[in-house]
């Protein structure tokens, strides 16, 4: 793995105001990395960090612009609504350039959320890749955790995060990163795979509905040591 | 439920000469139901059965020409590989009229068989449910358990079954017979959800490669008690 990405990283969470990416922003922040909010307006970003922060009890997450904020980062992490994932993405690639792109993206159409409605590409983590091109290693992660126990950086979360990409050593970074969040990341393969996580969680809203239970989950069963590298 | 699709039923393997149908084959056998594995050629569904009789010590499984064996079931379970799968089915569309199809095949195109790579429709699931109509149920269930570990009917298998399909007195079927073959059935909801099975049989192919697991499979975490009728 690059030198860089060893240690403490510089983490972006793009859509940090949100329940998903502050609950990871905060996880992070705790476990050392160093975690700026992005916003495409920098007071939004920076009352969110804030915020954060008082619930943290320490200054440990910044705000900016989310160009700024992306160009600070080794790593960036996207957790805004289905809807605004490829304006926001492509309106930061050139920030993007060379780094690793972790998106967390849901393709969900509402009203149907518990059924499956795949996007024209099968996954919109692969579609986001093509419009990004090869300069940005997107990674296609958390999609199947619940925001509600996120937020709540001492919950203990029982689901495994499906971790796939194109490129290992940026699923490694992912892998990692979701250790850091209290998660076991899982190695799921080839961005192809993705669509699998993505489609998921309109599997997990229908069993929370049909079981009555707040925050269905997934494990992967038979793997005690994970090895992967 | 209909009062027929309790108690013991008649269940007809079709594709119970390999080794997911057989293991699923004994399972039911030894829970009680009647099991007729299903073949082309009746005198190979008829030594697969005496084969699988001597496995359980005693005679509870017959054979027979597929069309007579679905004609006798309640429900009918596919497992046949993916090449097989439409000609097989629509084949016995008669016979099949009226009935539930439990439909366990996974649409992998090797050789990437650990790349997810959808059918056109998706869901080859949803393709069998489209091209045999509305009178023959279809339910989508055991793509990601391990043939492996099936056909010990013995061994405890970590794995749940995600159970998806249009019909809920269906889902129910399969959701039982999931439980009578000692795993855990799971209402995953419309079969447009089948694609998650279907296409998690990838990801699980390639945690098993990169793990080096021989049967890694899925738990679904956050149910303890599951209350779906």
């Amino acid at each position: 793995m690059t030198e860089s990405l060893t240690g403490s990283l510089n983490v972006c969470v793009v859509g940090g105001t949100g329940a998903e990416g502050s609950g990871l922003a905060m996880r992070w922040a705790r476990a050392g990395h160093r975690v700026t909010i992005g916003s495409r307006d920098a007071a939004k970003a920076a009352a969110a960090a804030t915020e954060l922060n008082q619930k943290l009890g320490k200054p440990l997450i910044c705000g900016a612009a989310s160009d700024e904020a992306v160009a600070g980062a080794d790593v960036v992490v996207l957790t805004v609504p289905y809807a605004g994932q490829m304006a926001t993405a492509t309106g930061l690639k050139d920030a993007l350039a060379g780094k690793i792109l972790i998106d967390v993206t849901v393709p969900l159409v509402p009203p149907k959320v518990s059924r499956v409605q795949l996007p024209e590409a099968d996954s919109c983590c692969v579609a986001l890749q093509a419009a990004l091109g090869e300069n940005v290693k997107v990674v296609s992660a958390f999609q199947n955790v619940s925001a509600h126990k996120l937020k709540d950086p001492d919950k203990t979360i029982e689901c495994d995060v499906l971790v796939t990409g194109d490129d290992k050593e940026a699923r490694a970074v992912a892998i990692r990163l979701a250790g850091d969040a209290g998660l076991r990341g899982i190695d799921a393969g080839p961005l192809a795979n993705s669509v699998v996580a993505e489609a998921l969680t309109s599997v997990l809203i229908f069993i929370n509905r049909t079981y009555k239970v707040p925050d269905a989950g997934i494990r992967i069963t038979g793997i005690d040591q994970p090895k992967a590298e």
